[in-house]
């Protein structure tokens, strides 16, 4: 039998929505674990959190942390991953990055396994991991654009509050509860942390998510346009995106349009290619009213694809509804299948 | 002082959610009403509403309950309207109808009064009120199409519950607050109340309004894809639609990706058409989070735009976010804007 290597993993914001499910699925799949260290803000150091048949105490998050760490697995936020990335890398680390502080950076690979996992291979310590909207959308549209090629991309996103934290989540049940009892529903969270303005999320839509940018976009939108470009390395692909928050708790859904290259493609020529795609279930059949929702989708692996429709006008045009957990494979899952893509790679 | 004609009014579906808001709005705006009979299934006859100083009993709606009745507004059902809107023909009265049922029919005009008010006048007794969502997205779109011509629209919908009536309302409220018991969710409407499966909404989004059509488009999508033409007077316009059924009460809201034909066209050319369009309402201010929401835009008359933006790729493309309560603008006001454009014709 052969000796199976393992490593010296470390979560940093492993109390947050993302770490929390980051761990569940290192356990569930029985990553080979060395060592697991368990990092925090100084806030929530000292909290103790149970792994396998262990319990292990979230420590602060310095520099020094990272000494011996293989695989250091940040999601702690953007500005904490611009401060401790490079010193986990200094320390010998290979860091994959959940936040957008590296995204487009072109020396670091943002990767989706199924779509360009063979992007790995040029990393130099940092491996980001893409946008929970975008990696869902790009995981559908790759088998797509390699068998009948792609010209153009529409997204409007149904996206669920947890993507802004388990914060978000509270925000979402105490509004719901307000309401039902008719009283003033307080919003002090969302659309987004750090912004001068906050709406109630509850029985309503926000058509915010991020910042807004100088040109009218938010940056969710562009970072689903420019992310979409970089994983697919399709830099001349129209990809236009607005994301709109919804009051639900898990899962994001999206609506999208997409022009193939090939004239005369079927609605089936698309279910056959989504259908033999790794990480997707097809769930469509109007006849029996399948389609994949935010609730079926939650706390389950893949990218789920229905109501696959050729569009009415335009022989290259089709529509099509992707759904999938936004913690799951939108982020803690993808973290974990690039350090498995790494480990296979002989990368580390 | 002019003397102010008067007519006799009949509401069929006076119990219902869109009856309930005709009420309220022909006594707001102090309709000139002689006479007002209160029509309904046999079910809800008997029962009282007050109107103005008066208390008025409900009848059921048979044949002759329309002798003497000019005008009557019908939002019972397609079937209550395929049975009784002729009959009403027959004693006289011009009907607006809510349903579905005649808006097809090239001998019915289906109209929006600030995009085709004038198709009201080759009338031969029934004039047809579109979908909501169609109401909301032609009023935004039809100025545009004037200033700059129209190639081309893909519309992803979020729609309120409140479209598929009382019934929905309540059906939300209580899966809400099971949700928040944490216990199971009983769903025996939605997404349809005639379909197969129930699926719940609460917290979640279902990607079917109305039934499913054989091209694999939902009834909704393809009256909003069709009403779009009609009421345009645009039968060549390429009109895609995604509809999603969404957890909230009031107020549809849409994704709008539009091609002009003219080329060059900036944001601001956009927002100076439709800051004087006729009963739109711009809220489009990025730097201080001004956009329209369900929230915001319930029980307001106007259709509300924000979001405005230029595709980063087609210089032609442009991206907006469209809100309207589905109830006012979507149903009951575009009802009673119809009459009051019927009378101001002096088309009665």
């Amino acid at each position: 039998m052969a000796e199976v290597k393992t490593y010296n993993v470390a979560i940093v914001g492993a109390t947050g929505a993302v770490g929390q499910k980051i761990l569940q699925i290192l356990e569930d799949k029985d990553f080979p674990i060395r060592e697991l260290k368990l990092l925090s803000s100084k806030r929530s150091a000292g909290i103790t959190i149970p792994f396998k048949d262990k319990t292990i105490t979230v420590e602060e998050a310095v520099p020094d942390s990272f000494a011996g760490v293989d695989i250091a697995l940040f999601s702690a936020g953007g500005s904490v991953s611009e401060k401790l990335a490079p010193e986990a890398v200094k320390h010998g680390a290979v860091v994959i990055d959940n936040t957008s502080a590296y995204r487009m950076d072109e020396n670091v690979p943002l990767v989706v396994p199924e779509v360009n996992k063979s992007d790995i291979s040029r990393h130099q310590g940092i491996i980001a991991n893409p946008n929970c909207s975008t990696i869902q959308m790009v995981a559908a549209l790759k088998p797509i654009k390699d068998k009948y090629g792609l010209n153009r991309v529409i997204v409007s996103t149904y996206q669920a509050v947890s993507g802004a934290g388990n914060e978000a989540n509270n925000e979402l049940a105490e509004q719901s509860q307000q309401h039902l009892n008719k009283e003033v529903m307080t919003a002090s969270l969302l659309p987004v942390k750090g912004d001068k303005k906050h709406y109630p999320i509850a029985f309503n839509a926000l058509p915010q998510i991020d910042m807004f940018q100088d040109n009218g976009y938010t940056f969710e939108e562009m970072k689903m346009i420019n992310e979409t470009k970089k994983i697919m390395h399709t830099p001349d692909l129209s990809v236009a995106a607005t994301c709109v928050r919804l009051p639900f708790f898990t899962s994001h859904a999206e609506s999208i349009y997409l022009e193939v290259e090939d004239e005369g493609l079927t609605v089936a020529d698309l279910w056959n290619v989504l259908g033999d795609a790794e990480g997707i279930i097809l769930e469509d059949d109007p006849q029996t009213q399948t389609y994949p929702t935010p609730l079926s989708a939650a706390n389950k692996e893949a990218v789920f694809v229905g109501r696959v429709r050729k569009d009415l006008d335009n022989d290259k045009g089709f529509h099509m509804w992707v759904v999938s957990d936004n913690l799951m494979k939108g982020a803690a899952l993808n973290t974990v299948q690039i350090a498995q893509a790494l480990i296979e790679n002989e990368k580390l």
